[in-house]
């Protein structure tokens, strides 16, 4: 057994106290070995003036997205996506979303994030990007059957399953997988029948976008004249371990619904604000016993990777939505993005104990924007940015130390980005 | 003449396109002499991989605030100031005033800002910590009568006007004033029909809190029958110069009085949403003509004073306050931290342009979480944060260079903000 000490600093409890303490964690298994005062280890990471967090897990994101990051902005979902997203999309190769993926593992890991939930194409290049980056991932192929004829939407649907069936447990188990169908609408009701249960056989989650616009709502209202969400567990879906993205327009139903079948819920404020979709009303999910974590969604509707700044817009939002300043408040919005988003996604992460995942940040503390100490959790959700992350560890080994990522090289990652990015626009405009 | 050249860079311009260019100032006069192919300079500042951008104007601070930064969070403003503000400001020394003043402009010159607005007290202090900072200030004594006799009220009054005569003009001429009544409600109507003219007569604008929240607007509505803005109007109020801050409860008829009367109303989106209080209905403001700027309020409602931050916000709440994703977009976000909050502070700064104040800031372009450049006006909004500002610049001299702040000692202010901030909550719990 090699160990990584984290040694010198001060270290945010899962009952969010913070105590001066060194963490100790076994790289062979990945897990946490000790907090408190723990014998040395071969490696060390120095925390002095530091706070050690649980790495941040951001449950719904399209990581390779952030080749689009601002491409085009301040427009309504369904026109970004036909008018913007989808012809860039339709050209992007394999190669370009394998340097996607890379460019956002980079933001990730430089904003102290261990693990994610993505939904794309391509996935086999995100699987590899994640192998090499070093973080954990719960990946699967969207699933998209509607303009498409019979024989193609079976194949997508195939695609689906195949993938989650294939990658389930790469990357030395660091990546696990769920079937991905994109949202309710473009996937017909039969369609669900059959491939719900093939998914349970296969025993992957469900991960699926539901009410994120209105105008997600009332189609299904409309042709089936139910909520979306009775709809889904009609055909099979709200199980246990699945989890659904962004439910914007939750009615009280509906949260009921997700509480009693222990589906969960990936809020994504960022995106929801910049598409004008609406707030999702957390609080009450919360109140209600929902399970909920945070996204950021695509870097192109947020326009960042940073769960930092996702914290802070749920605090604020949530705050907004309920006409009440105590509402979402500072440890809740924390925890949305450590233990929550670890449950969504079903990580043994999110929080600093012995037994579970060595997936960690380090936040330099000496900063002038995190003065005075009054309350960390508070400056972790109101103050503090993804620039304020010193070290990151996934799974017991470091990702970044000192702020220089060392699985990936992020110059060059960067102009990869760069020029692919350019290459795959010119392509969708001419 | 003794020059500073910006070279290497790309510039961004008052039209918001971008361009390769070099800038050069007069640090004598504090101005910008040349944009493009300019001159060598005696001092001289790398922007390779940068962009020129104008320093951020925060329009409207209380920046001694950053003192109380995390002490109490997720509360509605008035209980969060009776039970939690008030009493700690009410035991602040001078120096704890002047410790709070320098950690807030540390923290400014940090995030790119060179310029702010100001309502506090002890405001020699203020004055002082912005004369060796080197930022650009407009101040003002915050003006509270309200639960005084007659005698106490006035002097108050008196000290709002005295301390707008005596530091008009200080740290040569970087520092300008303001009368600073708190807000309508704390002072009689026959006190402003008194003292605004004299702060005429002295010929300083008129700053004040309006219709902050629904608490705000009610009691004038209720007690004068007309809108808290007519009443201020009447009273002499919002004549062209003045400015309000928040203005988030404003209806059609004040939005309209704002523009025909010339006066600003400078949106604090983040501290709006932070304390429940409402969203401004900013692009209703725009769209009638009115200047806007941006500002964060105090750092114990937001947490930081980072600008970045706030023009986010700024955007993404009015595509939320609109229903619209195209509402306050990315260059109108970005415009009311720089053209909009120079406007209505009274200063000639917010734009890369001859003859303008020498007021900018170089930001880092080479960071993953800005790749691909498609579009640096969407970054500058949606994806950069006040960590990627690398130098800052204000009246031609070098506030930062390469992040390290070379007017404040910026260790030490912390540690003795750490500290004040400490004994003064002792004091006021004790």
């Amino acid at each position: 057994m090699t160990t990584l000490e984290i040694v010198g600093g001060r270290v945010l409890r899962p009952d969010l106290t913070v105590e001066r303490a060194d963490v100790l964690a076994d790289r062979d298994a990945g897990t946490i070995l000790a907090v408190g005062d723990v014998p040395a280890g071969d490696e060390s990471l120095d925390a002095t003036d530091g706070l050690v967090i649980p790495g941040l897990v951001n449950a719904h994101t399209h990581v390779a997205m952030a080749l689009l990051r601002g491409y085009a902005d301040d427009k309504p979902l369904h026109d970004w996506l036909r008018e913007d997203v989808w012809p860039v999309e339709g050209v992007l190769e394999p190669t370009d979303v394998r340097a996607g993926a890379e460019l956002g593992l980079v933001e990730m890991i430089r904003s102290g994030t261990t693990g994610f939930c993505d939904m794309y194409f391509d996935v086999g290049e995100i699987v590899a990007a994640v192998e090499r980056a070093g973080l954990r991932a719960r990946v699967g192929h969207g699933v998209v059957t509607v303009g498409k004829d019979d024989e193609a939407a079976r194949e997508d649907l195939e695609e689906g399953l195949r993938v989650a069936e294939e990658y389930d447990g790469a990357a030395d188990g660091r990546v696990s997988t769920a079937f991905m169908p994109h949202s309710l609408t473009p996937v017909d009701g039969e369609e669900f029948d059959e491939f719900v249960p093939r998914a349970r056989e296969a025993e992957v989650p469900i991960h699926i976008h539901a009410n994120e616009t209105t105008g997600e709502v009332e189609p299904i209202l409309d042709e089936h004249d139910e909520r979306p969400l009775a709809y889904a567990a009609e055909h099979g879906l709200l199980e246990e371990g699945d989890f659904v993205a962004h439910g914007t327009h939750c009615d009280g139903s509906e949260i009921e619904l997700l509480a009693e079948r222990g589906a969960g819920v990936v809020h994504c404020p960022a995106s929801n604000m910049k598409l004008a979709s609406g707030i999702a009303p957390i609080q009450a999910m919360l109140d209600a016993g929902v399970a909920v974590g945070l996204g950021t969604d695509g870097a192109a509707s947020n326009n960042d990777l940073s769960l930092f700044d996702e914290c802070r817009d749920a605090a604020m939002v949530g705050k907004l939505a309920a006409g009440d300043a105590s509402a979402v408040d500072a440890p809740t919005a924390f925890e949305l993005a450590t233990a929550g988003s670890a449950a969504v996604a079903g990580f043994d992460s999110g929080r600093i104990a012995e037994g579970a995942n060595a997936d960690l940040a380090v936040l330099d503390l000496d900063r002038a924007h995190l003065t005075p100490h009054h309350d960390l959790v508070s400056h972790l959700v109101y103050a503090a940015s993804g620039a304020d992350v010193r070290h990151t560890v996934c799974d017991g080994e470091v990702l970044m130390r000192d702020r220089e990522v060392l699985t990936l090289d992020a110059e060059r990652v960067r102009e990869t980005a760069e020029r692919r990015a350019r290459a795959a626009i010119d392509r969708a405009e001419s």
